[in-house]
């Protein structure tokens, strides 16, 4: 049986980058065609030394390949799917293009028009520990944003429990290679080594997808959320701090609530190959370079506050890890396949 | 006229060490006297070769001064203060030991005896901003912890308007040096470089006082605090990101609240030194080795929750500076003396 | 036919650690035992929770296995692997203990007596560029050093083609995890962050295993070597910059001499599976994670004298990843095996 | 007696904001007037927070000054100083257009032809522990760079000495604030943290200068230098490490001659406020946000090499601190006036 062919639509991103890395260890897909406007025609380990073991010079357009990964920015990475779908590429969308279902809510959070409105309804949100069935069939496959992974996974088991009011405030901190890799004044060195600040106080765009995945999961009156991101001096990880009220009488006091509330996220997650219970407050490090995500739950001592903490690495379980989990699920491979490298400590 | 000696007790912590080069550079004391155990009998600037121009051997008991700065671990500390107050000195406490009103809340919360429980009617927290007046005729004052003055001094003006609901969210993100000089598992390089961490989720030693503070300021039920701080890879500097629902009718909604409550703020921190109300979410870079607090304080888009963020460097402002301050306050000096230097940026 | 059983003497190191991450990822051994003093009794996960994907309990004596690492403090690794030679199991030592052929050079460096002199005459240096023709049959190998294995494999090529004059000099910049886990004032985040120094400038205990390598290439009066070690704010990653003085004749002037040079390193490496002759000055960053040593060989433009350029993680290619190529060779596998991933970058 | 006004040329690069930094905070002289094309118009602490004790509004044109410091790119730099030196205004120049001797090798290195070739000649290089006398007179002075900084006041003992053969080795490790402040994939902090590289091994443009310098210390035969920047995770600081080859018979072997080398440097710095001989190797962060240099001489024990290492604040003594000594010199006033804040540690 022939191997599956893939694919990579800008791999001079990092989330490119990192799709080559995972794509290439995967013990079966074969990585066949990467592009890149700027380095086209240039050997991909020249342009990126660390992968020189991959032997593709980058192209200005894709090669014949069964699935493809897009990892180009917003409203242009939809442009560039629309081709292949006709031809009945499965695509793998890391831009955000095809995360949220309202148009008008997309079109006003990113100030563009969305190019493809009608792909919408058929396009996956890719979080396979809640669309897991949904990916599998699926042409289209949007990954998360990194920050909402992070939130998502941390709010899903207390949301689905119906266990919290109506709002919840989500507290992230995140290193730099989230901002990509094109040069700014908000990720030069010597301004972002030894500071932290929080940023996009106006809104960010990635707290629409946290509510509408957040509010598939329940009934009744929609869950808001408050988020503020902030930027620390490291280059991958986003540790996600959740604070959330939970309902009258639903949750003991103390320890026996504690224990009843980390047995619900254990029995939530259980079968979940990427989605790790921690038994102390996690650390971002544990997860460098894997897909692994960590999630602490916990309830404050003097307020009774349900305090929920995860950990990730924001290129690979939020984002091109992701997008390899999900192309397992599509192509009906293991879900782990390519994906069990451990973490990178310290 | 003489000028005022003043000394430091354990000046080979960073607590102590940042104080020795505040009082070395200020323009109206004379630091004449520095104590310390371990390196008793070496000169100052061959311990810590940063202070090489301040001519004073480690000794190891206090010399004569007319003010001491002890930066004794809690316990040691209020032992080693109670006969200095006895001989009339005036002293400014670093440690824990003079910040809690509540002798049982501080015995429950460090796990030891008070050796000077007495004392603690007397001893007046020093924060300037609020206890500016007692601070002046006060023989004992206590520095505020790090954590607390930055989450205090982002509340405080919401509080003392009772503008908000009975419980408050204070998600603290830290350099290292506030975990002292003292090598642990927890601050190794390797360990720490590269990571974030939320810790202390049992409850944090300076959680009560951040709540004894703010009731202070407020009639009523006692408002409550889920504190979460957070070790985040870089040395100085907290940033504290505070939550708190407004009470209803008591701020506009959008644009025309904001303003509102930007006002509020630079109101109630107007004739203050050390406190800017910042026009854009702070950097704690802003505030690198200077006594300056930054406030930031918003309203959240989505959900009208307000988020008040904070700026300090935690040994200035957050220890030796906020020591220093209340020195001049209790010298009658001018408040800002030695401490005008603007943060090294970047 | 059974898979080889692997065993770790004190995984709870980074050395001990780093190998059970690489082990457990190999496709064509098993990692079976693993031990440790202080956490004797707990699994490998929780102790390190990036590794909770192994399967293992820590112990405290190494269970049935055929070929053992040691991750042992030098003097005593020489102690422990002792029984293990005498019960014909493979060894592969991490420590200091069998790497300097000459038992005076070791006991003046380290300060203490050899337990096993008589097993060095046995041992075999396991830097397989060097020595693959004795790793395959040996009983006892030796991991380098991190520091000689960049220093020898940038030297090694103009050593043996008898290109330069007697005294080289090897400047190295470190990143902290080369100093281990165990918490000091040198590797305290507070220090190390935002710093640079010089260190061991009276002899560091590297330097005659460099020399002694270097004069394994060659024959005539014996070559020496000024190292200097320095310590940065990084975990990860040794670059080694060697400075040596052609002799005359040997190479030509300016960019022929250049091509001339990188052709004899690129000529020399060429079956190697982990070392590159970089085409541009390599980034350790490019390393991280992986086995790779990247070297860039130059010429100063004014000067003529040699500047050779090596990269290293020194966790992989430093210590762990070189102990598993070691034990493919010996074993018969592929040398390559479960040593092929990318680094990982950013 | 009116105070001296002085005035910055550009203040919005990282060497012009440090130049306010320190001016500010002056006790003799006033900062009047700074400029700067693209924030012209707005409040300096509006456009650097850490700067908003300085009410000042960036102007597009120098005002009224006795002196000005331009902190201009080069040969924009010469081409903006000239009218001012033609109104009798004393200039202090950062750029490298006025530091070189030798115009042909200026236009050489820079790839520009220099726009006021005729003001060489009376420029002054701006090192006061070379040139001091010399500064005192000049309307033109010419602040170092901040490699040469480092690397010539490291050998300049042992070159008037004569004690050296005539090719020198700098190896320089640096922070990025050194690289400006203007973003670029160099200096993208996910590219440069946990990342150590070489750069420049064409030849680097501050090479002429450290031979200019050194030469002019001796007479005979030319002395060479190889010089190879290194550029490391930290924002400030650079460390340079010198190795120079003692002429036969100068210094003795062993701790005698080590102890001879220091008295040199000692005798050779005794009267110097800025450089001081360490007693141990020294660190970047002693120095950090000061006007310090520490030197740390030593002979390598196997190989007799000499072993030099210096340390400054490249922003301070490298350039804004080393500008405002010869500011105090030019204009009469204490060496020290505004230079004398410890560095900041840790």
């Amino acid at each position: 049986m022939a191997t599956t062919r893939v694919g990579i639509i800008n791999v001079t991103g990092y989330v490119g980058m990192e799709l080559a890395r995972l794509l290439h260890q995967h013990p079966q897909v074969e990585l066949t065609s990467v592009t890149g406007r700027s380095a086209a025609g240039q050997k991909l380990g020249k342009v990126f030394p660390h992968l020189a073991s991959i032997n593709l010079t980058i192209e200005p357009e894709l090669g014949e390949v069964d699935l493809a990964f897009s990892a180009m920015p917003h409203k242009e990475s939809a442009t560039a799917v629309v081709p292949l779908l006709k031809r009945g590429i499965k695509v793998i969308d890391a831009s955000a293009d095809f995360r949220l279902k309202d148009v008008a809510e997309y079109e006003r959070r990113y100030g563009v028009t969305h190019p493809a409105p009608e792909l919408l309804s058929n396009a996956v949100y890719g979080l396979p520990e809640l669309h897991r069935t949904e990916i599998a069939p699926a042409q289209l496959v949007s990954i998360p944003g990194c920050y909402p992974t992070s939130a998502i996974l941390a709010l899903a088991p207390v949301v689905k429990a119906d266990l919290i009011e109506l709002e919840v405030i989500v507290d992230s901190k995140s290193g730099t290679s989230g901002a990509g890799r094109t040069p700014t004044q908000t990720t030069h060195y010597s301004e972002v080594n030894e500071d932290v600040t929080a940023y996009a106080l106006e809104g960010h765009r990635h707290l629409p997808e946290i509510t509408q995945e957040l509010n598939i999961l329940r009934t009744g009156q929609a869950l808001s959320a408050t988020f503020v991101p902030h930027l620390i001096p490291m280059t991958r990880g986003i540790l996600t701090t959740c604070y959330a009220t939970p309902l009258p009488g639903k949750i003991s006091d103390g320890e026996k609530g504690r224990e009843w509330l980390r047995q619900l996220y254990e029995d939530f997650y259980k079968d979940e190959p990427f989605v790790q219970v921690a038994g102390e407050p996690p650390h971002t490090k544990h997860t460098w370079g894997s897909n692994m995500c960590l999630i602490y739950p916990t309830i404050a001592p003097d307020t009774g506050r349900l305090v929920i903490i995860s950990c990730i690495d924001n290129l690979v379980k939020g984002a091109a890890g992701g997008g390899v989990q999900n192309m397992n699920i599509m192509l009906g491979l293991p879900e782990v396949a390519g994906l069990q490298a451990s973490a990178v400590f310290p």
